[in-house]
């Protein structure tokens, strides 16, 4: 039998930011949210109503005959949602970047549906920027998600488990770990008696930089410079606050390594 | 004698990105470049040649009745330039962040000029928003020069040195290690043979988001969810990788002792 590639209805598998977000992407681009599923029975009323949808947090009441059932929980969570998640002919996707598609082997057809992107609650992402990354039990499947990811999105990808987890933990570099460093620093100002709104457009020129040119042909500073002397006043300065100071140090110590060894 | 508080001419010390990034603010606010100095006699011509100005590499042709010379050169270059220097009546400004105001003191009128950006020669940094922080050895310079800064920019602060250096540093982190965590983050997705490019979208949503929220309001991550399974799976894959394994280490344990001590 040939499917049609094109998917028309989507049950959502949870109401958090990334069933947020995606669902209105989806819907965007023509799929109609047909339900949402979240334990959280208001949770899922608030996210169902921006769509006319169905909502339910009862698993014995998820609707058997849409197109696409995605499964947007926290990662710990997704394999407890599948046990409970009745036989569906649909595909039925994660989107997780840490967690096989193996987990899905009880659906006939199965995928991965990875938005490499941050999402809150109040935040404009542009979706059609966000990479998506795909993986798929069979290349039927494989062909629905991707044109689906394509309506979506400018940047769609295809990734086995091993590579989705090492982009993974890329992101925890250049975002939690950032983020920590943007926190840092404003704690750093704070006590200092310094607005650290002064940091802010300083954060944002760092990102767009790299934008255009690679990290490495743009790396400035002490350490960048081979600058001891600043390095050693830097330190000196945070004699009091040990985190910082170890970070510097370490940090210091790896841009020496890397640009004057 | 009362002076004007309106400056009419710049001499520009210095052809670097700083130079040039402020000439042309400086010059879009109304200034006159009156004349560009640099010991390197072409790159004076070519950022003089924008103004239609004056340029020289000796400092004995440096003009001598200009309303305001700014030193923007290498922090470590400042001093042998005020030694050359001539003797002049306008204010001398420099722009180091680390530089004490006193380096200027053989003025009869000096100040800080320091714009918390950072400029490279391709980048459109929108000046209107850059923080200056200002010093200065007079009431009569102060207001002189914030009256100029406000013309340039929104974001004008007055700034003595502790703070400044204060502030200098926490620019470190979150540019110079900020960019260093995105080349890290790089070469692991290199070594992966996985599109570096993936990491551009989160790198820029992670700096929009704290523009509006405050950093510890939207740190993520394992480390912040207290999910020591994760990073163990993610230490173990940096196994081979001495350096991030390190970084990763230390901020994820940074990181659960802020949120789960």
């Amino acid at each position: 039998m040939k499917r049609n590639l094109h998917l028309q209805t989507v049950v959502l598998i949870g109401s958090g930011n990334v069933a947020g977000h995606l669902s209105k992407a989806m819907a965007a681009a023509g799929l109609t949210v047909a339900q949402v599923f979240s334990p959280h029975i208001e949770h899922a009323r608030v996210l169902a109503s921006e769509f006319s949808a169905l909502f339910t947090d009862r698993y014995s009441q998820i609707i058997k005959d849409a197109d696409l059932y995605l499964i947007a929980v926290p990662d710990g969570k997704i394999s407890s949602v599948v046990v409970k998640l009745p036989p569906v002919a649909g595909i039925v996707c994660h989107t997780s970047g840490v967690t096989s598609m193996k987990i899905l082997e009880k659906f006939d057809r199965s995928g991965v549906f990875y938005p490499f992107q941050t999402f809150t609650g109040n935040s404009n992402v542009d979706i059609s920027k966000v990479p998506f990354c795909l993986e798929a039990s069979s290349q039927e499947v494989m062909d629905t998600i991707r044109m689906l990811a394509r309506k979506m999105s400018k940047s769609v990808h295809t990734m086995g488990i091993e590579q989705r987890k090492r982009l993974h933990l890329a992101g925890v570099l250049v975002n939690n770990f950032t983020n920590y460093l943007y926190a840092v620093a404003d704690d750093f100002l704070e006590e200092n008696g310094i607005d650290t709104s002064l940091l802010l457009p300083l954060i944002l020129e760092t990102a767009a930089k790299v934008q255009k040119l690679p990290p490495d042909d743009v790396q400035t500073g002490p350490a960048r410079r081979g600058d001891e002397s600043t390095i050693e006043k830097h330190l000196n300065m945070l004699n009091d606050n040990v985190e910082l100071r170890e970070i510097y140090y370490i940090l210091s110590q790896q841009i020496l390594k890397k640009y004057h060894a």
